[in-house]
């Protein structure tokens, strides 16, 4: 096979706020995502600080490197919003002020009845020559300056939403018509629940040994272990990963529950959806996780009928009728409560399904018998109700995503097995 | 002022799902903040792909300039996992085995009645000379490779849990003695609702342009926006941002909700529970976002009674009680509906106070009347529904997250108010 390479670009997202851990990089992440669905590969993503020595010197090395930069952050209105100023630097350009940006900005304003804050006016400034992308969105237009001897580079605002709107409309055909990707990048990835990564490994390790040209990465997260499968493939209609996903599939069964994105959430609604089922949530430790990732996607109203969040023992005994006693013997943490609460929610939402999840997340509220982690799940489908105990690792958060996906993973399979 | 500065590092993240995009790196946010918060400074940060040639290079960058670096990702058991080889290329070192560690792996294998995979075995290699840091919480221990020339290394493993406790354990001790930072980072934020970053910005004109020797940034989130006030304290008695808090907070009055990394939702609960006040929820398009963020901290027990996640229209009649004619007649996102539920769920939540949220976070289901965005918040308190519409950007999450921080901000302002 004749090697192949995509071509390939560096991003730079700029903020204190991002070395000081204040805020999290995911801009960084969708731009690769987006990029490599468009078979143009991020070789390289820097942090750096709003400081313009700093931005000059990783912006230069990245063109360096690959002629092709998208910066994010630093495009405010704020005297800490630099990256105007170093970019234009590296460029060895002035800045220059865009009028007819200030006045699209002023209009905004007039429109709301207000007037706009002179503190914008900056937002017009850019490297002189640059072309200027509208951000419909937000009051920094992306920034587009190219040099035949020093490279191209964007430059976007770090607010998300404006972000990804001028990575659609401007800079994606700007990179098309600049890098044109001969190669897409077949990526491919298959999502398991309830192994190890370690006995993920083992159970296809004669597969993994023989991939042929696709590499086969293992991605673990809280919520199970990822298969990435990616082949940079000479041929869009031979996709080389489909023959192994097929092999995979085959040896892991029912452990994959989804093939790229898809979230378990989505995979059991589709599965309720199918059969027509209707479901109701009664989540006491995970307290509206479970129901916030079942609506995170639209389309839940097709059968998601009420969750209840009883954090309260006296909300798990007036709405879902959990027996007084079973909360004195046994305590909420227990198999007789969380049936309990699976029976209940299935009378009280009126569905055919009921998922009920009581544990303890922690910090606090670990004994011996029952350590932080300990988690009951318990699910109502055709008449019986399943219930099994978890004891997770991790902290509070990780233990109620762990505990979220585990009741959806437990409900596949059931509604798997009923067929 | 005499400049001081603090010690500094690089952190290096590594992992082809970062730069695929398929995951975002959480780690080095974590990592600098706990950093920051020791007096030492993160000034840069580097993702880089799982290829030995590229970490070399992105290693041997970093600690050229800093001499102090942090490595996380690449030290599970698989084959792509290469980032012990690589650094042992960077020192120049031959890759030796820790027995010891195998040991205590096969160990707690056989605790859990199981065999080891032989694939764990990798997980005891690290250059030769290297200290390794037990890992409690995973396979991988940590791995420190020092050299008098070339600088000091941590390679920590990528999953969050594990990371952090090798770190506070293995790490930060080792740093300290390292780098003895003489100096702590003063660092402070103010977070703010309800104010755009300009209206925020010129409301703050005159105290912005004269902070003496803190600096302030301004960083905008989907939840509001925030001011972080930074400092480099020569002495750790005095801290020159509290005077500027204070004249930012006086300001400000009450758009200021919290100092620190204080959540909108703690600060609620906190009145609350002052108040000796309980609380409902019904939720319709945040779908049990709001009862989730009531209980990502330990502790909502002690006000929240019961949410109710009403996705459907009959949930919203059944449970809350909402008039057939109302939803007929306004729709469920109209200010009926949502008073009508807010007053519900105080009622069958037997609480105090109730939010309720009804809204339209899309992509579908918007008309001209009523656009995507377009959210009411009622919120049940003292005897009166409050209800305020709102029109909230971006897509379906933003819109979530915007409507679940707003319905908190109005029922802390209503608190503010009632005293």
């Amino acid at each position: 096979v004749a090697a192949v390479t995509a071509p390939s670009v560096e991003i730079v997202a700029i903020g204190n706020e991002l070395l000081l851990g204040e805020t999290v990089d995911t801009n960084s992440a969708w731009i690769a995502a987006r990029l490599a669905a468009e078979g143009i590969r991020v070789v390289r993503v820097t942090l750096a600080a709003d400081d313009v020595a700093a931005i000059c010197d990783v912006v230069t090395e990245a063109l360096r490197r690959t002629g092709t930069v998208i910066c994010t952050g630093g495009l405010g209105p704020t005297p800490d919003d630099l990256t105007r100023h170093a970019v234009a630097r590296v460029y060895g350009r002035r800045l220059a002020i865009d009028e007819s940006w200030i006045d699209v900005l002023r209009d905004r304003y007039r429109r709301r009845g207000v007037e706009m804050p002179a503190i914008n006016r900056v937002q017009g400034e850019h490297p002189e020559g640059a072309t200027l992308l509208p951000n419909e969105r937000g009051t920094a237009p992306g920034i587009v300056v190219a040099d035949h001897d020093l490279g191209w580079a964007a430059l976007l605002p770090g607010v998300p939403h404006e972000l990804r709107g001028l990575m659609e409309q401007g800079v994606l055909p700007l990179l098309r018509a600049r890098l044109q990707p001969a190669h897409r990048i077949a990526s491919r990835v298959l999502r398991t629940a309830g192994l190890t990564e370690a006995a993920l490994a083992e159970r296809i390790a004669d597969i993994s040994a023989d991939t042929g040209t696709v590499s086969l990465a293992f991605l673990p997260h809280i919520t199970g272990v990822d298969l990435r499968l990616t082949c940079l493939s000479v041929d869009a209609a031979a996709d080389p990963t489909a023959a192994l996903a097929a092999r995979l599939r085959e040896r892991l069964g029912a452990n994959v529950y989804a093939e790229g994105n898809g979230d378990m959430a989505d995979v059991v609604g589709a599965m309720l959806r199918e059969r027509g089922l209707s479901l109701a949530l009664a989540e006491s430790c995970t307290g509206g996780l479970l129901a916030k990732r079942m609506t995170d996607a639209s389309g839940a109203s097709d059968f998601l009928q009420t969750g209840f969040v009883t954090y309260a023992n006296a909300a798990k005994r007036d709405l879902l009728g959990v027996e007084p006693e079973t909360l004195a013997l046994h305590g909420a943490v227990s198999e007789q409560c969380a049936r309990e609460m699976a029976a209940g929610a299935r009378v009280a939402g009126r569905a055919d399904v009921a998922i009920a999840i009581t544990g303890i997340a922690g910090p606090d509220g670990g004994t011996a018998d029952k350590p932080v982690g300990t988690v009951w799940i318990a699910i109502a489908l055709d008449g019986t109700t399943h219930a099994r105990r978890f004891v997770f690792p991790g902290d509070r958060s990780e233990i109620r995503d762990r505990s979220a996906q585990a009741a959806l993973d437990l409900l596949r399979r059931l509604l798997l097995r009923s067929g």
